[in-house]
């Protein structure tokens, strides 16, 4: 089972001005996982607050993977890419460039996602855009490997297969990393 | 109408050795955009004055789009994307990698392109190869999304919409975005 | 001729507890273009030593094309990309775009490979994934550019010329470049 924190960025909806949709809608995709979600929260698009906010889910949460959504587009506002670069320690850029790839299959402003895929320690961090209908796109492209990526986040397959049967707290991964 | 501004990067075109067909070529395409060419020049490949010209025409010039052409291949020479991240405050990766992508529908070399494109303050830099078979190529990859992007460029929707009708100069725009 | 150096990535293979494969596959492969192995070696996935390494074949070694396999992945112990990119001068994206996207042709899984490639001076690095399977996949996608490739780096297209028929030694290479 893996945990999952969910972001949603937007201005209008941390001020609750605009129902948070695609919140949900990850929520609903990500149960074809076997993962839980531990954290959803809505916040503006504040590159420190989302910087703050990302720490927080990877260090002191330690969930297993933070979705995020919204502030990934070419406007003024839009940080979250920036903000996401800053704490990442390792990118991932094919889980980028695959969803940039299929969703220019539906239309070709999906060329303009600037989404940033990457890992802060056992944390794997994913950009989605901000429409539920992108979201939806978007995470059914990564869907087929988020497992096997989350598996090998979390440290080699021996390791990997022993924690999950024996516990997944995060006192028992920083064990774990300890030796690798 | 978008205000635009074209850089040829060519040691040879520079010293006047070779005529400039891909500035032209841009010029050619871009007058399907609602756009006026406000300001052209061909320098040489030095990463410094490369820098110094993009600040020009995004901070001084305030041309809502850059296109370059030169200086993106492998030779020793070529430092244009080097230039061009210096002066980005975010980078839109998905533009390039359409680029290439479509360009290796012609040929494999096109997987050579290190093009960078993103934008400074309210202008979008993009990258061109410099041929002019390349520029057209590539140039015709980002047509379809490139008025929606230097809308979104300039602010969200409802204030891009407010400053096309009203008024399109640098001062509108500042004054705009101090408000965001 | 093209000279190349092999960089195999592997804990365990540096330890001799498994076999490298993925060197000589590698090697088989690029015998297809006019290329001299002149280095080979396996070490551990450390970044301070694969930087070392990397650094050793291109200012010392000044190998025209170096070619790493192995620590490309999302375990903790994968850290290739990271050491590459701190020592390369230049990237070149497309070809690591490329490699990921034609390996999804076979499976989705090639999105997870964060391989990076580019140039440090006149060497060419390229990053290729750990197992025989995907070096050859991958390698196959870069060969048909490659020999373009490396001439682009080694100087203009006269420049390439001369040198290739003259000499190709480091000294000459050298006084070349000074005259760019």
């Amino acid at each position: 089972m893996f945990s999952v924190g969910i972001l949603t960025i937007s201005d209008k909806g941390s001020r609750g001005e605009r129902e948070d949709l695609s919140g949900p809608e990850i929520r609903r995709i990500i149960s074809e996982l076997p993962a839980k979600v531990e954290a959803y929260e809505i916040i503006p698009d504040e590159e420190e607050g989302i910087v703050q906010k990302l720490v927080e889910y990877a260090d002191r949460k330690k969930v297993d993977l933070v979705l995020t959504t919204g502030g990934t587009g070419l406007s003024p506002r839009d940080v979250t890419p920036e903000a996401t670069r800053k704490v990442l320690h390792k990118e991932v850029p094919g889980m980028a460039e695959a969803m940039r790839r299929e969703g220019m299959k539906i239309t070709p402003l999906a060329m303009l996602s600037r989404a940033v895929c990457g890992m802060r320690g056992r944390s794997l961090i994913i950009n989605l855009p901000g429409s539920p209908g992108a979201v939806k796109e978007n995470l059914t492209v990564l869907l087929p490997v988020l497992k096997h990526a989350l598996e090998k986040v979390q440290g080699d397959p021996s390791d990997c297969a022993a924690q999950k049967v024996s516990d997944s707290s995060a006192k028992a991964r920083t064990a774990l990393s300890s030796t690798d």
